[in-house]
């Protein structure tokens, strides 16, 4: 990716530290505890905001361009031209210098929208919009599911926050040779899947082919979840917890294989889509 | 409140039936699976689209009392004089017609972000909108953590949604006798919260004073979950799961007592905030 990340000047913690009482079997003990922090994060493009979401304010680049690859907004990393991350009252602004086409296909599609807002899909106004029928996938992922056991070990003892504050999400990369790469985390599961998205679209060295991996969610499978992971040409989603029925639609005509209720304590899945890439 | 509710000819489904494959222990078997139904809603105030939202496609009414409310859109249950729910291609509009005053507030509001958009945060389009400061609330409510405990096991009882799907997050509205009185379920949590409130609402017999009860929620308590609870007025929050720091500075400055990883199988709690309302 060309864009330059100028956040040496901004350091925004993950955790807060705050003294709770904690009860057990009517006795109480007074501790300090470490929750997660949330905080409102403004995406900017070419200076017009565009969304605000809350999020953990970790890994802002990454969720910047997998935000904008997801939903459609730029068509690839390399029109990013600038993300700088900026603390503000009361959040961070996320400013992001795209590609003047980008810019202009979004201001177009903003101006048929003048006076509407949109919330929880992203900047989605109409129904039409919300729901975005992405092609079928060209996926060649191919895992065991000792393979996605196994993935799952690995990317909950990379849980770093989770494992400090339990009110965090997870979302990790399985690479085609069944090794997990990057894992994200943040308050908010689409967040997660967006900072991994782009996490792996901003990788320089060994550039990651999307339809090779799969997606591991420590979430549910809700249907953004899918429709950002299909966006993408990823074939291959693992959730540890239920997808929905929307989900599955989705998952069914994308041509993405869906695997829910992932448990390694129990060695238990469920295959709702596609099973073609479950290999023994 | 004085809205009529037509939505005697729209059915929709809250759940789905897929054929599955479930495994445990390398052994699959075929079954029929009931999953949660996801829905794109289009929220519309006197012909305008407000927002979308994914949610469960049950107790639609609630759920657009209840935003309108905790967005401070409508101030009054009064001022919603027609609510109709019809299914569209891709989703269902939630037709609202608003007293002139509320709209003109709204339009007022949407005149000066044209060309914006919001996203996540319910039609915020910048962080002063996103970070809203209900001023402090007015609480009398008081309850031992055994009522509490007791609570959470009627609720969880009463979780039909998710006791078919596993998919599913609850709001329930515990009264000053200590008895649950509603319960709302919804894929979304602040969509179950949303429908609670507007329930609680719209109730005709017996209105109920916000003030003396609480909200009990399944899910992590989110910045924006105790933002709507503390903008009407409530003053205690038991979550299920975790807090973020952001909830518990607001559950802190607007004098809620917020309580944490409830658990009843352990008989343990954590308690965040203002602690006085727990009595022994």
């Amino acid at each position: 990716m060309s864009a330059s990340m100028d956040t040496d000047d901004v350091d925004f913690s993950t955790v807060a530290t705050v003294t709770v009482e904690k009860w057990r079997e009517s006795v109480s003990i007074k501790e300090q505890d470490v929750v997660a922090e949330e905080v409102a994060i403004a995406l900017e493009y070419n200076g017009i905001s565009h969304a605000v979401m809350m999020a953990s304010p970790a890994d802002l680049e990454d969720f910047a361009l997998g935000f904008s690859l997801t939903e459609g907004i730029l068509t690839d990393p390399s029109e990013l031209f600038d993300c700088e991350v900026v603390a503000v009252p009361d959040g961070i602004q996320v400013q992001m210098q795209i590609a003047t086409e980008r810019f202009i296909a979004l201001k177009e599609k903003r101006r048929n929208l003048t006076g509407r807002t949109g919330c929880g899909l992203c900047g989605a106004e109409t129904l039409a919009q919300a729901i975005r029928k992405p092609l079928p996938v060209n996926s060649s992922a191919k895992f065991s599911v000792a393979t996605v056991y196994a993935a799952i070990a690995s990317m909950q003892q990379q849980q770093q926050l989770q494992q400090q504050t339990g009110a965090t999400h997870a979302a990790a990369w399985l690479n085609k040779n069944g090794e997990i790469l990057l894992v994200r985390e943040d308050v908010g599961r689409h967040n997660a899947l967006d900072k991994l998205i782009g996490a792996l679209a901003a990788r320089n060295e060994g550039k990651e082919d999307l339809s090779c991996g799969a997606v591991i969610i420590t979430s549910r499978a809700s249907y953004e979840m899918v429709q950002k992971a299909a966006s993408m040409g990823i074939g291959f989603i693992a959730a540890i917890s239920a997808p929905t029925a929307l989900a599955i639609r989705l998952a069914q005509q994308a041509d993405v294989t869906l695997l829910g209720f992932v448990r390694t304590h129990s060695r238990s899945h469920v295959v709702y889509t596609h099973e073609r890439r479950i290999i023994s």
